[in-house]
């Protein structure tokens, strides 16, 4: 998507080590309506596969997720890192490691909301390793429910989420895709 | 605001001592055309003050302030309760107890995005005692730059937030107000 990746060539910059810092528009600092552009494209990739429900992971994610979920009108739902006390009863749970922070993280998904049959659209900013995506789809298969893709802003290349998630047989879609070349970014 | 008042008291639970269960359409599954109305709703209440960007925290704020900044035309931004590893140098820091989690909560701002002079719009989903936006605001004085306002879907009357941020001398306006009466929520 030509508007993303060209700010993605302005304002982003690579930390080496495999991290790229997007926080003056994706995830600190946020450009709205880049992310509601984004939420669009992402929406025009999906639609035909007629979600019911948009699935991201607290915390980066919830952008992306929300602006999609606007363009598709499906409700999306966040998975919590600390079960609130708000939170009826016994969640879906699932563990993964953290790319960024380099910890263990734990989603926790109500069972009020995510429902046997729907059909589940994971959207995140990022697909790194795909861990995510993998412990999200672990969520959705405890719930009955059906994962039916998967839409990310930025997809690393040289990470393998993509391999990884192949497995799971359903279309994955990135708005920009990052490769690294003698430690500059390639961004196309 | 009439769909919002409407769905608080349609879908909303209290579950004593304060705590206010909204995660089918606010906090956990989001009604996403709804936050779009309300963001819709908050920037008709704070388009006046002209704000330059809009102020959240980590995490269920995120909502109201990313449809409040697409309707604004302004960038937001969201405090993080970790500093990440893209974060630049030291962040400005406030910390603050969390209503609902019951514990020390940290707020970490890159010095990059927050600038001073800027005129800043603290948009959250709930006003409750105030101390988040206490907290944000004394970033917002670390930074140098100016809160014009407070904006929140769901203000609890009971909880006294109003009164603690009255000496801030800013317009805090709320969607929703919520008392308590005889343990039942009284929504207007």
């Amino acid at each position: 998507m030509k508007d993303l990746v060209r700010r993605l060539r302005a304002d982003s910059r690579y930390l080496g080590n495999g991290i790229i810092k997007v926080d003056g528009f994706i995830n600190h600092q946020v450009d709205s309506a880049l992310m509601y552009k984004c939420g669009f494209e992402l929406s025009k990739l999906f639609d035909r596969y007629k979600p019911d429900i948009i699935l991201t992971a607290e915390t980066s994610g919830i952008l992306s997720a929300l602006t999609t979920s606007l363009a598709l009108s499906c409700p999306m739902i966040y998975a919590r890192k600390k079960k609130p006390i708000t939170m009826a009863g016994d969640p879906y749970v699932a563990k993964t490691l953290s790319h960024t922070k380099g910890e263990e993280v734990t989603f926790n998904i109500s069972r009020e909301f995510l429902k046997s049959k729907q059909r589940v659209l994971i959207i995140d900013d990022f697909l790194a390793r795909g861990l995510t995506m993998l412990a999200l789809n672990d969520i959705i298969q405890q719930a009955g429910a059906q994962l039916i893709g998967i839409g990310v802003l930025v997809e690393k290349n040289y990470e393998g989420g993509r391999e990884l998630l192949s497995s799971l047989r359903v279309p994955i879609k990135s708005l920009a895709k990052i490769d690294i070349n003698n430690n500059q970014l390639v961004i196309k």
